[in-house]
């Protein structure tokens, strides 16, 4: 609902917290700067816990939660915890998890389980923000998507097959809980993300890039902010991002 | 391979065979009628045997293979007994499961079935297809597709998750593979495929198209056995296929 | 340049100002409220007056220019007029010309006619503006596209093919110009836009669609300025927008 | 209309037949070897000269006319010629003017031309294509397109901008005429067709393909006649093709 994003005084969840040189950890922050209380979830609690202290050095509210985005539990618990004394208004799904690999050398398991952490904990998470931000009677719920999602290039067969399916999701959900209220996005990550994960996996790709080469996560917190803000009449859907030299 | 795909003496395998009725069954009367013996696989072997019993009588050659296309193992044993006496020129994936169902009422276990069958069985099925028809020099692998795998429309969510990711692992094999001689393509079919699927699930709609409303199995198996045919200088990736008076 | 887009203290052109209720008119309002001095161009003067009266009594900085898009000369003197003594940042492209018709119904000559208001201004302006932004060190463009960029439905053959050609010809300058810091985005309105427009040609319509049914000017000419606020670190190509309730 | 396809004994349209190297001259060959009364125009006289020359010699039935594509009355004359005693049924548009030139150096007057030939000449061909075969009862129109139709990408923006107005076009009419018996196809050519304009304007290029790294005119032109041959329970709109090693 288009009033009750401006107020700001109710709860965020960011699913897929890091590093916090990463995204999510940005994302928590962007939302926390606003007055939202932010429920972080991820894998790792020491890391949740680095980014929850930031954030409360810094003034913020926030909660942290270990949750497997691929159980309903952990999903329903984890909203439950967002939702114990705030309205809830904003969900991010974060979670990208990325294994290149040639066709020849993608195991069943590995195509399945990129599925089940981009795509599947999609799924789940987007299902319940939809069902609990209708019920408050609107919200916003954003996804981090990839350029896999709309173009499947070796050696990223099993992350682009992961990625289409969250996109269909993101897309699936928006036609039928936009009408109700919420507000679904997609957000097309084009490029390399700075921080710890490209530092420590393509140090040399990254620097090689140059300055603003790769994708602050500040500046593409502020897309996900931007987005929440939408008021109801002009929505958008898909939106992609990437550096100004990036090749598209 | 351009040259042995003229000969028609090799072997094609069809997986996703269920009612004499259906596209499965089009395709594999289709290879058979032009020599190749087609190694059918499905869920129902009583059908299969029907299928097989027919195109045998028509003088084509054919074996029957139940297999799991979810399963490494099984989809091993079909490529082999599809290859025991011949050389695989041609595979078809026509795996389609389907179950609308709104977003709410769509549970995990439905989201992950059907991409399991659509999506799962297909990566598998792909995987071992390329990488025998690679060490061949050559051949075709085409899959079904469907217009949700471009688009995700209520209450198709999860059909059209595991749609899309079934065609980025078309497009992801195709773009690592064609130029290894393997021609993989995906045919977009937007409508009602004819035959006791439509006829048991949505008759009356069905019915309400018209004369040449709805997909006719053979018309769609010609479009098959064209890209099949189609010389390596000018090959199809995508295709869409829709009965002339389908809106799109 | 990323830099050069938060001073503000330059200035913007904004090609197709209509009606003070239109998107144009919202678009130059935007821009002057942050301390830019817009040039306004459009077919009507008096109507172009009148948006500049209002934007004068509210402070803003802006001038009238009386241009024919398609017309190189016209636009070079446009700009001339913008850049006489402030850094031009930011151009918008917001003409749009529709005139449904059934295939049969369109001549030549409206054919041409929206192709030539919608494209070939587009592209002159475009050029025009990559060309003097470049020389700056960077800036902003922003083309007004329209879903019939993506999908041509009847009765919108002529606006189609002239969207479509508009949304090519963005897409081309933003890869061409984009590693030379300028900013090209296509901005794809999907659904009515609120105001005289609307209300002359498509009351009814607009009023079934109920609250928030149609684009409010002032909350996609927001869009418009974030695009423009964007780092290059993660720049925005194509962004759509719809109300919603919209269907798509 | 589906019957009528089967005949052949009806009357075909090439328009854009250039070098008999080239593909109008192959679609021309290839429809007159199915007994359709081919009617070839072009700009150059002496050129479809040779290819009629040629066609006679094979025993085809073809006749010439040196037509201006985007003039509607050279078009009506055409339509005119090619209906005199037989019924039309097949219309295939292969005008493709292309012009490289970075953004900067294309001129409007640039611009405007490849516009006019590739889309403005398909908009006059097809909306007299699609009144004259839906009056029969249907029949197939069928357009060369390209990959830049879908993608813009330096240093093509011209030719890119006017293709997709091209494949809008083609996309308007397919919705509005399939319903009523005509088949409207877009082929997106991808990669370099071979013949006399590759030999001449990239040899290099071509060469360094290697065998069947260029679109064989023969091949690309047994699809236009696959797609004809659809019957209208299973149409294509839309297919792509291109040689085996072509990255895309």
């Amino acid at each position: 609902m288009a009033q009750a994003k401006t107020d700001h005084v109710g709860a965020a969840i960011v699913i897929g917290v890091g590093p916090e040189t990463g995204l999510g950890a940005a994302l928590a922050r962007r939302f926390a700067r606003e007055g939202l209380r932010v429920t972080i979830a991820g894998r790792t609690p020491e890391r949740l816990e680095r980014v929850a202290a930031e954030i409360r050095a810094a003034g913020g509210s926030v909660s942290v939660k270990a949750a497997d985005a691929t159980s309903a539990e952990d999903v329903a618990a984890l909203f439950d915890e967002a939702e114990r004394d705030r309205a809830l208004e904003l969900v991010a799904y974060n979670v990208g998890a990325n294994v290149p690999a040639p066709a020849l050398e993608t195991t069943p398991e590995l195509f399945e389980r990129l599925w089940r952490q981009n795509a599947f904990g999609g799924f789940i998470v987007g299902v319940e923000a939809v069902r609990r931000l209708a019920a408050r009677g609107g919200g916003t719920l954003v996804f981090t998507g990839a350029t896999a999602s709309l173009r499947a290039r070796p050696p990223f067969l099993a992350f682009a097959a992961a990625k289409a399916a969250l996109r269909a999701t993101a897309q699936g959900l928006a036609r039928e809980f936009g009408p109700k209220g919420v507000h679904v996005a997609h957000v097309v990550v084009d490029g390399v993300i700075a921080g710890e994960y490209a530092a420590t996996n393509f140090a040399e790709y990254a620097r090689s890039k140059g300055a603003d080469g790769v994708l602050a996560v500040d500046d593409v917190a502020e897309v996900y902010w931007a987005l929440h803000r939408q008021k109801r009449s002009a929505w958008t859907h898909e939106i992609d991002l990437r550096p100004f030299k990036e090749p598209f």
